[in-house]
């Protein structure tokens, strides 16, 4: 299994994440990729390369011009206004207020954001084109033919939407790769999204087409964050109806009814019958995950992997979250491996 | 001249502000009202009383009930949580996204809030209430024939709409002044809002109707806090058609081009014909305001004090912002000054 990562992603590492009214070290932070490397190695999983150069066109497909240029050019304005500290967002258009772009760049920060526990540092736009180009190579390396390839992206991306960050995304790696699958000739794509957190990003970017399936195995958004998408009875607009696949579960769910979702979702992607399926893989459902709220034990991860095999289709991983890193490494590689030796 | 002034402002001072990416000691804070008052004796205003008990009508009249239902449970609900810091919203129902009250405490506190600066701590709740306590007490004497009182409120209260806090503000204290005056039996009433910040919550509750007038005077939304509300195409809806009048200005406005949009601001009022005036008094319009870019200098505030008294209706004065403290009470006494002299 070839594993695409780049040590980029370390530019990323903001000293504070806005967690229950204090500024704390990041739950998403650089050792996650360690322990994850390390684990793929002890099992034996070498194949590990540095990705290619970023192609901006599909990214430019997935996402607004104007928060690209954002990204790319926040800090500097931040620094230049004379702030001290990292960019987090301190307000936003809320209800009943206008959807209109500032001028200023701590208003601007705002009107792109869609939480405030994610900081925006001097490195942050490298990381976050790093991971991309992370899941752009490994999803040629599927779309060349490979049964699968593993995108060790991070920055995560599922929280991005078409012109927000958030969740400790900025780019939505899982959708550039599908958009990629499609210009590439792919005529339908599958997005499942196990991350613990709902996916709201790809369900943003995707919800008017019928080109790509997302479905999303999530805490129940009443419950978890992202809070203000995921619900059961988001299905799609338009063209897009009946092709957004939403699975809140409740608290303290175990693996058992995690599975049987899985298997709904499983069904749904046979149905649709994709040319790729693109997995946004997140490990905080596991039972010690410190702000996730599922049950999953570490052998569930294997299990779940060989499901997913069990749909027989070129399959793209791409990391999301996962925040017990003395887990987070084991837990990751079961579902590759469980997927390999089904 | 009554002023009417409650100690228990001082429950609310929360240790950190989000502000520059970075939690610093909050620029609303207790000592803002310390200034004042000390001015007001300083020239002799001293007739200065605590305010009578909170009438909870107009309040519920003015908020939604869910929204004054998790003000006044949200800290307990935070604490038992386990949360260690202050409340401070970190994800908020973005574009796009769903406009539903979470269960999860931290996601309610996103659905409640409209800005992140503002932190809401044990004390918030008394604090609030007591600052509209404050404003309720001087309305009343207003009523009762006094050409005009000063409601001495800390916390604000213009930001604070319908639903949502933030900008420092929980209970929209004006708004709930202005309601009393309506159920006393005035047919219409004009807020005119003179803070640097336009009153976005002032407008929100408003915006609908046509009995009370909102005119606000404030820094351009593309330039300043709220950012995403104060246009000057936002003229009101429905039946408050024409009755919301915003005043932007732009960076570094003085006083001789703010004095002329006062102007059109107080014809609009003579115009409309109010039973009573309330003025959103903040001062941070100040050429030294520490979060703020207009250029008044301390005789301006005098100056405009007496323009406002040319109107010749019974004036509530309710205070909102100022943040250049040295400066607070003299701009503050100012306005008053420069009224009762006219």
């Amino acid at each position: 299994m070839k594993i695409i990562h780049s040590d980029d992603n370390r530019l990323h590492f903001p000293q504070g994440e806005l967690f229950g009214g204090e500024l704390v070290t990041p739950f998403e932070r650089p050792s996650r990729v360690e322990y994850i490397l390390r684990r793929l190695k002890e099992v034996g999983l070498t194949d590990i390369s540095a990705p290619e150069a970023l192609d901006r066109a599909p990214v430019e497909k997935i996402h607004d011009a104007g928060y690209l240029d954002f990204l790319a050019t926040c800090w500097d304005e931040w620094v230049s206004e004379g702030m001290k500290g990292e960019m987090i967002a301190a307000s936003w258009p809320a209800r009943r207020m206008v959807q209109k772009r500032p001028r200023n760049i701590d208003g601007k920060l705002g009107y792109y954001a869609l939480a405030g526990e994610t900081a925006i540092t001097a490195g942050t736009w490298a990381a976050a084109q790093a991971s991309c180009a992370v899941a752009q190579t490994a999803q040629r390396i599927v779309a060349g033919g490979a049964r699968t390839a593993f995108a060790l992206c991070r920055p995560p991306g599922h929280h991005a939407a078409l012109d927000m960050y958030g969740g400790y995304c900025f780019l939505n790696n899982a959708a550039i790769a599908a958009q990629m699958f499609l210009d590439q000739g792919a005529g339908r794509v599958a997005v499942l999204d196990v991350d613990f957190h709902h996916g709201n990003g790809t369900q943003d970017i995707f919800y008017d087409r019928s080109d790509v399936l997302f479905c999303s195995l999530h805490g129940a958004p009443e419950d978890a964050f992202p809070y203000f998408l995921g619900y059961a009875d988001e299905t799609g607009a338009g063209a897009g109806e009946g092709f957004n696949l939403n699975l809140p579960m409740a608290p303290a769910t175990p693996y058992s009814v995690w599975a049987e979702a899985l298997e709904t979702a499983l069904a749904r992607i046979r149905d649709y019958g994709p040319d790729a399926v693109i997995v946004s893989l997140g490990v905080d459902t596991f039972k010690e995950d410190p702000i996730s709220f599922f049950r999953l034990e570490s052998a569930d991860f294997t299990d779940y992997g060989a499901r997913i095999a069990g749909l027989g289709m070129p399959t793209l991983f791409v990391m999301e979250g996962g925040y017990a890193i003395d887990d987070i490494g084991v837990n990751t590689v079961n579902v590759l491996q469980g997927f390999l030796d089904a």
